[in-house]
C-alpha cells in the first residue's frame, strides 16, 4: 500500500462515482452523504423494507451502520444484505456502539452472522465487545492497548472471513496475515460526531472500486486522516474543522496523500 | 417575471414569516429547517399521525418530501395532504429517488393522485420516472435532454394539473402554455446533499406568500441558483460551499438578483 | 452564580466527560451531538426500546426531546425515564412544540407527570402551554410578557417540582424562591434551528456535573448566550453563525465568561 495506490482508487471514484447504499443511523445521514459526495461518489440512503433489495442491486456497495437502531431498521438490513451478497456486492459493517448494551452486541452479531460483511469497521471498543460479547464499555468510545485491539481483529478475521479496520491513533487494518497500521488523522476528529460513520461510509466508496477489501479499507482510513490532518492546520475548533474536513476531501491531490502518508505493512 | 417580483416575494417571507410545514427525509431535516429560517420563514417538522392535521391547520404551506420513506410516513402525509387540499393550503410535492425503485415511483403517483400538490418539483430523473412508469434509474441523479425534459413536466400537468419544476443546470418551470426557464446555479451545487430538497422546501415558503404557483416555484429556483452562484465564489469547496450558501440566503438583496438574474418566459 | 462558579461547571465537563443520553428529535441530532462533544462531554442517541434502560444506566444525564415525536418514541422515553429515576440519574425535558398541537402538550404532560425531570426547559410559549393546556401557538416559538413567563415558570415548579428554564431574550430560571435571569445573546440565534434543542443538551451535561439542578440550568443557559455572542462577532450569517458557534463552545475561557456574563439573581 502506497500514495499512488490510494490516489488511483481516488481517481476511480471521482470518474465512476459509485452509488453507495447507506443503511445508518440519523445522527450521521447528512454527514455521510456529504462526505461521500466529496470524495465524488453518488449516496443513497433508503431503509424501506418494501425497496431495500431493488436499491442494493443498483449499487456498488452497502453500507450498514447500526448507530440509531429500532427493529424495522434489523430486517431492512438483513433483506438488503442477502440481495448484497446474492449478487457480491461488497457490504461494510459499522457496529456502532456494539458492546454498550446487550442489544447492539447482539444485533452487530446477528448481522456479522446472517449478513456477513466484506469489511467490518468499527473502534477497539466495539471490535473487542464483539470478540468477548457480554464486557461492558462506557458509552461508544473506549481504548484498548494496540494488541488487544491486534488480537481482537485477528480473532473476528479468523471467525467471520472479513477484513478487520479498527479506527484510532493509529487504524489497523487486518486481514489474513496482513497488518496494515495507517498513522494519519488528529485529535480534533474525536471532538466530531459521525467522523466513524464517515470512515465506514468512504470504506464503501473504496470497496465499490477496488476488489481487495483489505486495500479498500486501508485507503479509506488514510484518505480520513490526511484530509482530518489538512482541515485541522486550518480549523480553530469542531465547527471549522467539519467544513474544511468536507473541503479536503473534495480538494485533496496526489501530492497532499504522498507528503502525509504515513503507513507500515506486515504481510 | 422579473427581479422586482422575486424581491417582492423575498420582502413577504422575511416579513410574514409563513409557517412552512415539512413531512420530509431525515437526511435533510437539518439543512431545509436551516434555509428556511435563513430565507425568514418559520419552518416545523412533524410526522405524528396523531398531530399531522393539527399542525398544517396552522401552516401557509406543506411539503412533502419522500426521500427516506417508510410506510407509516406515508400515512401521515396523506392525511396531511388531505387537510392542506380542505384549507387551500399549498402542497409542494418533491418525489425524490422516484425512478429508483417501485416503491418510491408507487408512492410518488399515489401521492400525486390522493394529495393533489401545486407544485411538483423534482430533478429530470424523477419527473420523467412518474410519466413513464417503470423505466429505471440510478440512484436518485440523471440527466435527460431539455426536449425530453418539458415534454415530461407538460405531460404531468396536463395529467395532475399541478405546476411542474424540474431542476438541473437550467430549471424548468412549466404550467398552463407557460414556460420558465432559470439558467443560475453553480457546478458546486450537485455535490451538496439536500440543495433539491431545500429548492422544495423554499418553493413551500415562496407558495406561502404568492397566489401564483407558478410564480411561486419560479421564484424559489432563482433564489436557489443565485444564492448558489453568490456562494461558490467565496467557497473552496462543498463544506464552505453549505455554510456559505446560508449565510447568502439571509444576506441576499435586491440588487444581487437584479445584477444575477438569468431567465426567460415563453408563453 | 458568577462566572466562576460557570468555569468551574465547564471544567468539570471537560474533565469528566459525562455521558450525556439524548432521546430527540431528528431535525437536531447531529447539532446537539456536536455541541455535547465541542464542551467536553460524550453524547449518545439511542431510543430502542430493547436498549434505553441499559443505555441510560451508563449516563450522567438524560435529555428528552419530544421535537419529532411518533408513538414508539413516547414509550422509549418513559422506559428511559423510569430507569434514570430510579438511579438518581438528572433528566432534563424539552416540551418542543408543546402548544402547538393537542399531541404533543398531551405528551408533554405525560412525560412531566410519569417521567418528572429535574429541569424543564422551553422557550416561554411551550412552557406557557404546560400551565393552560388548550391555548394555540403558532408553530415552535412565541413571546409573552417577562411577568407571564415568571408566572408561568413559577406554577410548574410548583405544581411539578422541577427547576424551569426559559429561554427567550432573556432568559429564566426559576425554582424554589430562586429566579436567575441571563441576559447574554444574541439576535442571530433563533434564526439557527435547533439552539433551543441544544441549551437542552447542554443543560444536561451541566446536570451532570453540578448537583443543584437551578445552577446546571442557569451555566448552560449563560454558556449558550456568551458563546453565541462570540460566534456572531464572528459571523455573515447562520451559516457561519453554526459554525462559529460551535467553535466558541470548544474554545471558551473564562475570561470570555468574565467579561461577558449579564446575569441576575433573585432569591
Amino acid at each position: 500500500m502506497n500514495a499512488q495506490e490510494i490516489w488511483q482508487d481516488i481517481r476511480r471514484v471521482r470518474e465512476q462515482a459509485p452509488l453507495v447504499h447507506n443503511i445508518t443511523n440519523y445522527v450521521v445521514m447528512n454527514t455521510t452523504a456529504n462526505a461521500l459526495l466529496a470524495i465524488g461518489a453518488s449516496p443513497v440512503m433508503a431503509h424501506a423494507v418494501e425497496e431495500v433489495e431493488e436499491m442494493v442491486g443498483m449499487a456498488s456497495a452497502l453500507v450498514l451502520n447500526i448507530g440509531t437502531l429500532s427493529s424495522p431498521w434489523i430486517e431492512a438490513m438483513l433483506k438488503a444484505a442477502q440481495e448484497a451478497r446474492r449478487r457480491a456486492i461488497p457490504i461494510v459493517l459499522d457496529p456502532v456502539g456494539s458492546g454498550a448494551t446487550a442489544f447492539r452486541t447482539a444485533v452487530a452479531q446477528r448481522l456479522l452472522r446472517e449478513a456477513p460483511p466484506a469489511i467490518l469497521r468499527g473502534n477497539a471498543s466495539e471490535i473487542r465487545s464483539l470478540v468477548l460479547a457480554g464486557r461492558a464499555t462506557k458509552g461508544v468510545d473506549s481504548t484498548h492497548s494496540p494488541e488487544e485491539n491486534l488480537e481482537s481483529a485477528r480473532a473476528l478475521f479468523e471467525r467471520h472471513g472479513c477484513i478487520v479496520s479498527v479506527s484510532g491513533a493509529t487504524d489497523l487494518i487486518v486481514g489474513g496475515g496482513a497488518v496494515i497500521r495507517v498513522r494519519n488523522g488528529h485529535p480534533m476528529m474525536p471532538r466530531v460526531t459521525g467522523l466513524g460513520c464517515t470512515a465506514s461510509a468512504l470504506t464503501g466508496a473504496f470497496a465499490a472500486v477496488n476488489p481487495s477489501p483489505l486495500h479498500a479499507a486501508a485507503h479509506a482510513m488514510a484518505l480520513m486522516g490526511i484530509a482530518g490532518e489538512i482541515a485541522a492546520q486550518r480549523s480553530a475548533g469542531p465547527g471549522s474543522f467539519q467544513v474544511n474536513f468536507l473541503d479536503a476531501l473534495h480538494l485533496i491531490g496526489e501530492g497532499d496523500i504522498e507528503r502525509r502518508l504515513r503507513v507500515e505493512q506486515d504481510s
